[in-house]
This record gives C-alpha cells, structure tokens and sequence, in this order.
C-alpha cells in the first residue's frame, strides 16, 4: 500500500461522498461554462486539502455536512486560484493538462476563476455557519494578497527571508490553515481544538511550499514543471535567499539581479542553481522545512483518535517527502 | 438642484456614513496594494448601486448597520467586476481615468480583483446574516456567468434577442435587483416586500444596461467610451439586433458577420450603425427600455415613505434619461 492510499483509509468512504459534492458544485447547465468546468474536473489531483478537512473532521466524530461543505469550498476557492494563478504566471501547464487560459484563453480563465471564487462562497453559505464563510472570506484575501506581494516582492532587489516566508504563509500556509480551522469549526469543536487543527494545517502549509520550492532545483519529470521556472518568473525562493545572504560572491549577486529583471538567461538560471547548491542553499531549506514539520507534529497531541492521528502523521510525512 | 442631488436627497447622511465604510474596507497597510486600492476610491464614480441599497432600506426604517454593509457589499463586488471585465476586454479606460490594468499591468489586475471579490465576501459576513452571504455568493456567480455567455455569444453567428436579454439580465440587472433584495433582507422586511425591491432593482438594472448600449451609438465626449465600442469588441446590441432580424439587407448582415469575427474596420462599424439607426433600431430600444422602466414604476406601489418613493421615482427617470 501507498503513502497516500494509507493516509486515506481512515476516511475512505467520507473521500467518495466529498468527491460526490465536488463534481455536483462544478456542474452547469450553460454548454460553454460547463464545458470548461468538466475540463478541470478532469484533474482531480490528490485532493490533499479535502483529504486535511476530512482528517481533521473525524477527529470530531461522524463527519456532518458543514465540514463536507468546507472541504468542497476549499478546494474550489484552490481551484480558483491556480485558474488565476497560471494567468498571472502565463503558465502553459498544469498537472500535466494544458492550463485554462492556454487552453480557453486568458479571457474566459478570468470569468471562470471567478465563477470558481462565488462557487466556493455559496458552499460555505451552505454550511450555515457565518464563522465558515468569514474563514474563507479572510482567506480569499489573503491568498490575493500573497501574491500581489510576490509581485510586488519581484520588482524590488532586496533578498530578504522574512518576506519569503510571509509569502508562502499568504500564498500556500493559510489555505491549508483554513483546512484544518475550517473542519473543526464546522463539527463546533471547542476553541483550543480549533486553534491546534489550524496551527497544525499552518505549519504542514508551510512545509508543502518550501517542498515545492525546492523541486525548482531538480530535474524530475514526475514534478509537472522544469527546472528554474521560478526562476523564470523573477522568483528567487528560499534556497537562493539563503545562499545570497550567506555569501558575497559577486557572479551569484549578478545573476540574482538578472533573475529579478527578468534579463536571465537559461544558462544564467543553471548557472544560479548550481551555486545556491554548492552554497549549502538546499541543505538550509530542508532544515527549515524539518523545523516546521516538527511544529506541526506537536499539534498532534491534541488528536485522540488513533487512525485519524496516524493519518495525518503520515500526511505530514507524505508532504515533507512527496517526489511531485 | 439637479436630479442626482434631488434623488440623494432623502439619504445624504447615510451616504456619508456609507462613504466611511467603504473607504475603510478599501485600506491595506501593504504598500503596492494598498497603492492600487486608493487609485480604485480616486473614481468613486455616482454610487448608483449604493443609493439604491440605502433609499430600499430607508423605506424600512432607520438603516441599520446590516444594510450599510450591504451597500458595501455591493459597491466592492461592483467594483471587483468593472476590474475583470476591463481585463477581459482590453480597456485602457475607465470613467475617464486609466483602467487598473493599464495602469499596473493584466496581472496585478486579476489579482486586485480577486483581492476585492474576496473583500465583498468579508462584507457581507458582516451583516451577521447568512441570507444576505448567499445573496451576494449567487450574485457572483450570475455576474461571471453573464460575462461568460457573452463571450461564448460573439462567437456565435446567430443573432438573437433572448440571448440579449439573458445576458444583461446576469451582467448588470441582477446586481440592481440584489441592491434592493439585500436592502430589504439586511432590514428584515417581509418576503413580499424583498419581492417587489428585487423586481424594482431589477427592473432598473434592464433600462441601465439598454441605456448604455444606446451610448454606443452616439459620439458624446461626456461618456467614457467612444461610438462603436461595442462593435469593436464583437458585441451586437439591442438596436442591432432588431435591425438585423427585421431587415434582409444583405450588406447589413455581412458587416454584422465582420463586427463578429473581430474583422470589421471603424468604416465597416461606422456604416453598421448609420444602418441600424436608419432602420428604427434605436426607437425599439427605447421602447422596450420603457416597458421595463413602467414595470420598475409599477413596483413603487409597495412604498410607503413619500420622500423615498419620490426619490426612487427619479431614480428610475435618471436612469432612463442619463446622458452618461
């Protein structure tokens, strides 16, 4: 048995009735919106945020239909934001299917980003619970806010970690926040229950963007994207932030520059990715990554359900491991 | 007095209070964005939407905070949407002032309205009321759905009234029903009284947009977008559309097929709209926008507060009669 075949035994059965109102909340009549929401459909990916709100529900007893309704919302505001994100990142790609504005253009993935946005809003009015709405509502701005400022970060030609990680808190941490937040609000744990569910979900948030921050260094064709597509995009993440703080070689601050322009070249970018490497860069972001799982491990004590508790110890596992 | 001074009249201490609420809920510390939220309130445009919200709540009694947020609510979704829609359709102008993504570029666009819709949801969780949340959720759903089957609509080479009236229905009536369907909700009205608000808002919102696209015929410097705006973005209109489907004229019906597919030139549109008018399209309008404007009228008999009704009665000429 797989890693997240493991991780998903103890809610086996609640992953089916999920995936049952997820494809219900992305139907439509209308055939040119239906057409483009059956396409995302198709990429169902490996459902880690409804995976967290289930987990994290089940601790709390049988899972009701306002946490099901949390885990639709989420990963349909997630939805949203990748549809979004790849327009403002002009990605092709995504999960290995053409993205939505390169396959509908950039038009419609704007209109369909914000059908997805009011979608996710009408499942959390469903769960009937004006705490769930206002987690969601907080947590749409802040995910807009992390990355306006990314963009904003990439313009600038400071190299500054504390700014590194108020990103990826805003852009990545807080959603799988809301995931656990969210799940127990919607089963009425008590307040001390809700704030480890959310710290928990923070801290394995934080770890799954510096993990994906560090597939940037590899080639690996199981990852969906190339090696230096952050790069690319003027994004210098928390392995290059490292080594440019910790060393005043004069090529790699050059190259930095050049990334943040926008002027570099594929070879500047290999070039940059191999002096971060011998900088101990990597080494640095997985310690970081070790300090924030452990974190999260702590959180645990708070579960009392054994396979719920060994699921989610495996989930953290999986995130900080995962090869893709 | 002119007639906006007279329709505020019955609310012009609200609106301050209004003004207050929304300008806070457009602050952020962030340097960029909070940039780009004050460039937003720069242009604070007539609040059409708002005055509405307030002159419906007013009707019910003092208007209570619930209300105010509604009117919020509204006016930042409003503004959400002119942020995509001018992405969308390439835009560098709005109201006379450079569009947000002229100004910070398509990405930053996407994202600030994102940021906005986000906002809105935040809002309307402030009025403690989950019917006003599902109220605005369905609203941005329809708002993005409208945009979408214009969309799917240029590509098609039927020309067809009902779709027409489908579309402006979802893109600009129903945010003026929800004006007066939140209003009366936020004040606790009865439902036959949220019913007659609603079809009042709704009413008006037909005649705004057939107002608008009536613009498009007309070379005025007061209105912010030039003759044939429409046309060029591959959009047929209401005068248009009855001109093409009670004339056989063939040249009529080639230019429409060019205005379509994006090919026609500012002679091919200026030729189109010679023809349309010279064969009674704009009168039809005209008409039906007063058919819409009489069952508005006829909704006013639910009012009670004659300073209101008076005030809702010019709303409705205003909108009518603008000239921009």
């Amino acid at each position: 048995m797989d890693l997240l075949t493991a991780i998903r035994q103890p809610v086996t059965a609640e992953l089916e009735q999920y995936k049952t109102l997820f494809d219900e909340a992305l139907k439509h009549s209308d055939d040119y919106l239906g057409m483009a929401l059956s396409f995302l459909k198709q990429r169902r990916g490996k459902m880690m945020r409804p995976l967290l709100v289930l987990l994290v529900a089940k601790e709390c007893g049988e899972v009701n239909m306002a946490a099901y309704r949390s885990a639709v919302t989420l990963e349909v505001l997630h939805t949203a934001s990748l549809v979004h994100d790849d327009v403002v990142d002009e990605s092709d790609e995504r999960r290995g299917q053409g993205s939505v504005n390169a396959v509908y253009g950039n038009k419609m993935a704007v209109l369909l980003g914000d059908y997805l946005l009011s979608t996710a809003m009408q499942q959390s009015a469903m769960t009937g619970n004006l705490h769930c709405v206002d987690v969601v509502a907080r947590l749409g701005a802040t995910l807009s806010e992390g990355e306006i400022a990314q963009l904003a970060n990439i313009r600038q030609q400071i190299y500054n970690e504390q700014a590194y990680y108020e990103v990826i808190r805003c852009k990545t941490a807080v959603l799988f926040a809301c995931c656990g937040e969210m799940a127990a609000v919607a089963m009425q744990a008590d307040a001390a229950f809700v704030e480890k569910a959310r710290t928990f979900g923070e801290n394995v948030g934080m770890c799954f963007q510096i993990r994906d921050d560090l597939f940037d260094y590899y080639d690996d064709k199981q990852i969906g994207k190339p090696t230096g597509n952050d790069m690319r995009e003027g994004k210098l993440t928390l392995p290059a932030l490292y080594a440019l703080t910790h060393s005043d070689n004069q090529e790699m601050h050059r190259l930095a520059e050049l990334v943040k322009t926008g002027e570099a070249t594929a070879n500047d970018i290999q070039r940059l990715i191999e002096m971060v490497k011998q900088s101990g860069g990597i080494e640095y972001a997985q310690k970081v990554m070790e300090q924030y799982a452990a974190k999260a491990e702590q959180c645990l004590d708070a579960f009392q359900n054994p396979a719920v508790k060994e699921g989610l110890r495996q989930y953290l596992m999986y995130v900080i491991g995962r090869k893709a």
